[in-house]
């Protein structure tokens, strides 16, 4: 059996990225009813709202889904009394250090997974313990590595250091033949980000998700390489970035000009202009905007027809 | 049979990339005695060096073997008159529109592959009816796409647009692992570029193979972008590269302070601090300094097994 299928008890190795605006407790439960893995994004939520959210999922659906938290963010520790709390059963960390919260977790029952953007943060997960590791490269949308390390060149590196942990690949990956692909490299599953944003079940406004479909692959770029790189959606906003960069502000002077709520803004609300709108580069080969189960249907159906083709080569 | 290999009468369908200061004939011949393809590097050869390689490569080799012209090259049209004289039968060229000189080539009986960093090139590949498309990702040592394209992103993309032209895919493809990945991603074959400049053949520095063994993930930046985005080895030249871009300079003042003959100071006279070191981001997982044949044995045997793997999961 699939190590992933296994660990977390779901049907197809398919981790839904947490991502902030997009994984709301719709997507997360339409992910798991069909078959992978749902995870909320505590990121962009209060924790009252989180708490609302998992309690909406946990009705939605029986089967297994997660949240996932930045541990960088001033609510983590609140994130995870929340989820320990109210029964959820697997957590998925990120930016920070695996050692800080595994152990704790891991005795409450919980599995945990952290994402990381280098082999040398992959051999730290082992060592705290973690699950499941997930290496992201750099063409996944928002925060991302500084080393920029693609997910060609990051998975088999990342799978060569791992001694027993299972792998879950991101970061480019839209379609069954990726899928495929990332096993070919080494990982155990995938972890998909941008096309489940655009999705009927993605809590994203209609219109990014809509401007998703028209991109291209000129359309993002990682950006904000000084603060924090992020991959964006090349509009005003980004425009501003750059020129911002360009006349070397300070880190304080681009968190003013950037303010609050930016990606709220973006993504949430609709304005596709003056909101930091994040997503991945391989949103250049998202057509539609398809229900959950009707993506699932074609990631399962194109992966299982690229292994066929593969093994008649 | 596999098209690429059809196509040149390889054996298999692995292309080794013409690299700046790595590929002359030693290693040409070695790599298509060994059954892929060798690429002479025009780039960094004067036109009558150029053809003294052709011809050193055509009494060292039976088998066929190509030559890379970088198009933007002054001597490009120079290069083309020495290959088409010398009875070169496959010619690979880049930076430069694929309508220029397909046609031409065509008629006179050459093999015409050209290398895109994106979709809307590759559609122009086929337009010009060149025989196969090289698409090459971020990852890729050396000269690159300004769009920042990932192979993971770029494959797939350029896979659904080809109608009938056979695609070599490039970049972060070192171990066979990769070339399956490719596979599965829709390439019929693969350009290995930095596997092969640190070859006992390639006619690089010992120095800079040495150096190369020794890389890690944080080793190589893609840098130059305001001029040329070029994947560089983080070294003097490469800081005094990015100080220059902190500053501000104009593309004159960065070509100055570039100066002349600068990548042959690093790859051919290994002076690793102050030469321009050329290698892919796939560096880091270059373990050894193997003979091509060596290498060509390790790609397909373990081409082979991931394949196998793969079908039994």
């Amino acid at each position: 059996m699939n190590k992933i299928c296994e660990l977390f008890g779901i049907e197809y190795p398919v981790v839904q990225g947490g991502m902030a605006w997009c994984s709301g407790w719709r997507l997360v439960s339409a992910v798991s009813e069909a078959g992978g893995l749902g995870l909320l994004s505590a990121g962009s939520m209060t924790p009252d709202l989180l708490r609302e959210q998992i309690r909406k999922a946990q009705t939605a659906t029986r089967k297994p889904f997660g949240v996932n938290i930045p541990l960088m963010n001033p609510n983590s520790e609140n994130y995870i009394n929340i989820c320990l709390e109210e029964g959820v059963k697997i957590i998925f960390t990120s930016a920070g250090n695996p050692k800080k919260w595994t152990a704790t977790l891991k005795e409450r029952g919980v599995k945990v997974a952290h994402v990381v953007a280098s082999s040398r943060f992959a051999a730290k997960c082992e060592e705290a313990g973690v699950d499941a590791v997930v290496a992201e490269g750099f063409e996944a949308g928002g925060h991302n590595g500084k080393e920029e390390l693609t997910t060609m060149c990051l998975i088999p590196a990342v799978a060569r250091i791992l001694d027993h942990t299972p792998l879950i690949a991101a970061g480019g990956i839209a379609t069954g033949e990726a899928w495929l692909a990332a096993e070919a490299l080494g990982a155990d599953g995938v972890q998909i980000g941008t096309a489940f944003a655009v999705t009927q079940e993605s809590s994203a406004h209609d219109e990014f998700k809509r401007l998703c479909v028209s991109l291209d692959e000129q359309s993002t770029m990682l950006s904000l390489k000084q603060l924090s790189p992020t991959r964006l959606v090349k509009n005003k906003f980004y425009d501003d970035v750059v020129d911002a960069e360009r006349r070397g502000v300070t880190n304080e002077e681009m968190l003013e000009m950037i303010g609050f709520g930016r990606a709220r803004r973006g993504m949430l609300e609709g304005d596709l202009e003056n909101g930091e709108l994040e997503i991945g580069q391989v949103v250049a080969q998202i057509t539609d905007i398809p229900t959950v189960s009707e993506l699932m249907r074609r990631l399962v159906e194109a992966h299982d027809a690229a292994k066929a083709k593969l093994s008649l080569t």
